[in-house]
């Protein structure tokens, strides 16, 4: 049996302020440093021996990979980093609080923004200290393939070469893979993997720091899928992720 | 102008209680955690860029990666992991103290054994816990490799292909490097790259969590080397790693 695991990064300080996020790279919270130790000992007490790591660029999914790591006591293993899995990157809306978005654009526009496959915020201006293109960690990057924003459809296009091609490739070495990264880019990565639809994917909100675990055959189709924890309080976080969108 | 710089962990568990570590995977305490902060704050202020790092499998090493990075605001640069820039193996030493091993065995057996280029300690039994073929980390090394035990030659002869084939050519790449390992693993490098004779490199000790800067022109030719700080308090350090194979 092959297991990928899939994690989003604990609590982090734009989580606890209700703001979005995107490319912007801000730290774990405490709470959310907790969390990542959590997700290391769940993993560590079911048996998960990961061999190998693939992480965004982003420090709040880098931390709660480090976490998980330390507790698992595999800080040995090989880890990949890719700017391929970073979150959706929300254009303008980067920075501002979800609860006052709503206020002033309105509940539904900013579901739309958060949860409609192909409608992106507007983009970032080309000279926007925050457009990626200023950041070196992107300097390898085609300037033609950095977003300015994204729709989750844009996500999922440029999330599934590095799946298709680098991760899954790497089951056939690794029996147990962690893949840690954000909200979104793991929606378009579940959204593959469980065929849902363009509509549907709107209803899936992943919890932080809960392995998401993926089990596949020696043919590397997908078998079954499952959170590690209780369902109850999984439930309750979804619903949690759900409700960020509302006015306040 | 092309840069690695060399980085002996900061101060661990072993190290504090002065008992010969090897490969066994000891922590940091605090204070090399607090020293591991302060080397990145150091490489920071003196605009280091650095692009790629390297690290051995040894979680006291990876530890002190993740702090300079943290405080580089660099997680998000590759991080490529070797067994090969381990410490030295200490054999059947590993674990002793060191003063209790020198009242033992005498000051200049230990010295030798720490010292001395070409003698090791005893080697491992085949069937002790510590030997590193049951150590899952190293699954990927061909049995003829793991050391039971090694004289500094030995771990020069380990590191040193490591050195050449991946970590200078990665200088076509990136202008700056890092290399985080250890006392004798870094001594070794430092050896083959000044040239220094067998005899003298008993002298050469590294204190902890010191960037060891070394310059190098286009041709990859070693120009100057130099440490990062106060040289008054690093010959002072340096005195105290000499120090710690005395009997007390």
């Amino acid at each position: 049996m092959k297991r990928i695991v899939l994690l989003r990064h604990g609590e982090s300080l734009w989580n606890r302020e209700n703001r979005f996020t995107g490319w912007t790279d801000v730290d774990l919270t405490p709470r959310g440093i907790e969390e990542a130790l959590r997700a290391g000992d769940q993993l560590r007490s079911e048996g998960f021996r990961i061999g190998k790591a693939h992480v965004s660029l982003l420090r709040r999914a880098v931390r709660t990979l480090d976490c998980v790591l330390d507790r698992l006591d595999r800080m040995w293993i090989p880890v990949e980093k890719s700017w391929r899995l970073n979150e959706k990157h929300y254009g303008v809306l980067q920075g501002l609080d979800k609860g006052e978005t709503a206020a002033r654009y309105g509940e539904e526009q900013v579901r739309l923004w958060r949860r409609s496959y192909d409608t992106p915020p507007a983009p970032l201006p080309e000279d926007d200290p925050r457009n990626p293109r200023f950041d070196p960690r992107y300097a390898d990057v085609p300037d033609g393939e950095l977003p300015r924003t994204e729709s989750l459809a844009q996500t999922v296009r440029r999330v599934l070469p590095y799946w298709q091609c680098v991760v899954l490739p790497d089951l056939r070495r690794y029996d147990d893979l962690l893949v840690v990264a954000h909200g979104n880019s793991l929606r378009g990565v579940v959204k593959h993997l469980k065929g849902i639809s363009d509509e549907a994917i709107a209803e899936l909100n992943l919890p932080t720091a809960v392995p998401y675990v993926f089990e596949f055959d020696e043919g590397l189709r997908l078998v079954r899928d499952y959170f590690l924890g209780d369902p109850a309080l999984i439930r309750r976080l979804m619903r949690q992720v759900a409700d960020q969108g509302r006015s306040r």
